[in-house]
């Protein structure tokens, strides 16, 4: 680009020819994100922090009505902690982020930068805890957390910074616990449908797979057009391990002294990698309407002899649309009407409106969706819930796509060799004897990694053989290959 | 405390005679605020965070209102980017925390765990920015910071690692930069007015404690019931240091290459520890209504005999409240109602409402004020608009009353003797010749540092003698202890 020149937005590649050459442009170009000078760490320009952002408010605002509470606990956690449940730091420590010096003195004991806060947080829980009248507890933080990947950092999908929440809940009898999971993976999934209009498949994930430490992890899992899985948000089911390893003992209404039963839960900006790779085309990205910064820009189309009426008049659509939508004017005078359509398909703004001469006269606009490019003309009279109604018609079409692509690619494989023939094409689900030497096998063999065990399809387990070694199936999988 | 039995609230010291100890027991033992495993890292529990992300989403309207966009920019930043410009890397460096491992393998460059973000933002900005038409950037972010003080540190008002709103603009030219100052400090002023019931005095800082790389810094300055200073919200006026130092350069229309004009500003959870200290009572905390988490707790008061019937009735009551207000009904069996008031007060909930058998009887309630412990009975039929009066006017009593304090305990002294014995007791006003060798002998003699050159008191200056070496006064300067 010669300096002082206007920008360009360009994609190359082809979503269908190379999805990850395409996803990398796509993500990049449309100034969704961009790269830093710390590798693997992103920067959240401001339509994908809006969407991020957005994320956060309605679910916590689905968290409070459940009786969760938002805290905040400290970024540096003592290595003493990490250390303390045996599973949790086998799992954690090789990617950890350690500060060693403080300006020019070197610590007495290293820090990890908050990989996930279990350490610092239970060493709270455990000073707290005396008696079952201060369970439960049922804390959320919002933070950012550093996991040092080493293998090719991916932007938003394998990133060695991501934004997330953090829900950590602690009660008095396992019971209370088991019941938390439906609710906030309940919320997890209505996030998903009615505001990044992202399905997935709901289950548990097997014991190779499971968060470390935790008793179970339960998991929502999306399917990419290349017919990859991504892992969605998560809850773990983890028992006494934690409050065991951190001493979250309480005297129980019985005199007893107690450990607690603790869970986790998350959902990460990951989740955006997952919406831009589903949703968008080979114009760049298309944003579903609620997550949209821009929901609708109205693009005035003058000439050096109309020009002060036709801006006029785009500020009257401007009017017309009152303040339900959030809408852009682009008045710049430095760019044409096709540059700046471009610029704004390629940013995946739902919703273009087409203001010219013609339009003026007939007092109406053209409007353009961008999830499926058609154009319609509207009266200025009939915009406002002309609008609305495009904006819930592009959401459910996203969303109906994604659904059907989905159900469209899992297979219910017959045998070994149907499976292997899926591998890579979606989910192939597949009845398992539940043994990690089986998993491990048609990992090894295929490629494909255990996902999870579909919650609707397990009762379709009964009767059925292992897809490897044909002893009786305890559960059915979803094997498929995972970013 | 035996184990098992029930938690305790209790302040030993008085607020008038030791400010210090008053303020860490309240903040402490109220559950505002706990420390952690880190020394000088905070847990903010469910009241506290509360506050600040009210705080949070009050300015974040008002930002976006102003045109200003969040985004995300990396925790971690590389050492030779904070090196970038001379000052603000003096500044800074000494307290750094820094990453130097990730899992077993050493960094072959040092990262800096954020403690302000100019040195990875403008790395970025260096490279968004080509042309006139990519200006302005009005960006923020909200994220914790990490500065390792190595004095003793104070919760909340001096703290290793705390949360705020990082704002960055880059103009092209220096008009636009100068009158952005007038509309953040207004917000800022907005949200400690309105929300924090905190007024502040506004004024330029000294070049000695103006930020490190800035050309100017404006703040906004509280006083503490001791007479110490706390310093609040600032914006500073970074002119082209930054931009020279990171290379933010654009063509401007004239087709000549320029650097940008950069601002910065920031409120932080420091803002937190001043409005307990400024609010709060021998009792505990006093929360400005609109900061409570819980803004009223419905006690019901009942005996054996009438348990159902009260408790029913205070279900009644909060029904009658309906969703205007955050209502807590306290139908705990295991606390007495003693023990429930002491708790609610040391926790500063704005208003408690007693309802037992008396109330129900004559379908009323006593309501008290946390602030001034003022008892009323109220109808159950005109509840809600009295609860809404009494919050507003909690709101402004502590307003009102911090704000009277202030005019108090501001000093226009005469001569250095009497700001020599003012020093201590709140803001000693003198006029100031602007030498750095003045401001320095004050420091030294008195203990007072400059807080700031209030905007309404510098007309004052012309004239006046300087108060320390009686040449001609350039300012007038509120000088006083600083926490």
């Amino acid at each position: 680009m010669e300096e002082g020149e206007e920008k360009k937005f360009k994609l190359t590649a082809k979503k269908a020819d190379n999805l990850t050459d395409w996803y990398t442009q796509v993500i990049i170009n449309s100034e969704f994100v961009d790269y830093s000078a710390v590798s693997g760490m992103l920067v959240y320009r401001p339509d994908a922090y809006f969407a991020w952002d957005t994320i956060k408010e309605v679910t916590d605002l689905m968290f409070k009505a459940a009786g969760v509470q938002d805290v905040y606990f400290p970024l540096l956690i003592p290595e003493r902690f990490l250390e303390m449940e045996k599973e949790h730091v086998k799992g954690f420590s090789p990617e950890v982020a350690w500060v060693t010096h403080a300006g020019k003195t070197e610590l007495s004991e290293r820090l990890a930068v908050r990989p996930t806060s279990e350490a610092i947080m239970y060493d709270s829980f455990a000073k707290w805890v005396r008696s079952w009248r201060d369970l439960p507890i049922k804390f959320n933080i919002w933070a950012s957390v550093v996991r040092w990947e080493f293998k090719h950092p991916t932007p938003l999908l394998r990133s060695r910074e991501f934004l997330w929440n953090e829900g950590h809940s602690a009660f008095a009898t396992s019971e209370e616990a088991e019941a938390e999971r439906d609710v906030i993976l309940g919320i997890y999934q209505k996030v998903l449908r009615d505001y990044l209009a992202l399905p997935g498949v709901r289950g548990r994930k097997t014991d190779t797979e499971k968060f470390a430490g935790a008793v179970a992890t339960y998991s929502i899992e999306h399917l990419m057009p290349d017919g990859w899985n991504i892992q969605g948000p998560d809850h773990h089911s983890d028992g006494q391990n934690f409050a065991k390893a951190y001493g979250i003992q309480f005297i129980d209404k019985d005199g007893k002294r107690k450990y607690a039963y603790q869970n986790t839960y998350a959902i990460s900006t990951r989740e955006l990698g997952a919406m831009v790779m589903m949703h968008g085309d080979d114009k760049g990205l298309v944003l579903p309407p609620k997550l949209a910064r821009i929901q609708v820009v109205v693009v005035p189309i003058y000439t050096n002899l109309n020009k002060a009426e036709i801006l006029d008049y785009a500020e009257k659509v401007r009017a017309a649309l009152g303040s339900d939508f959030r809408v852009y004017v682009d008045a710049r005078d430095e760019y044409s009407p096709g540059w700046k359509f471009n610029e704004w398909e390629i940013k995946g703004v739902p919703v273009r409106i087409e203001a010219g001469k013609r339009e003026l006269e007939a007092q109406s606009v053209v409007i353009v969706r961008r999830d499926t490019g058609a154009k319609e003309p509207v009266q200025l009279s009939q915009l406002k819930p002309e609008i609305a109604k495009t904006l819930e018609a592009i959401h459910e079409n996203l969303y109906n796509r994604a659904n059907e692509f989905m159900k469209a690619h899992t297979f219910k494989v017959k045998d070994y060799d149907e499976l292997k023939s899926k591998v890579g094409k979606g989910f192939a689900q597949a009845p398992w004897c539940g043994s990690a030497e089986c998993e491990g096998k048609i990992k090894d063999e295929t490629g494909a990694k255990a996902t999870n065990m579909p919650d609707e399809e397990q009762a379709a387990a009964k009767g059925k053989k292992c897809i490897r070694c044909g002893n009786d199936a305890q559960f059915i999988v979803n094997f498929a290959k995972s970013y």
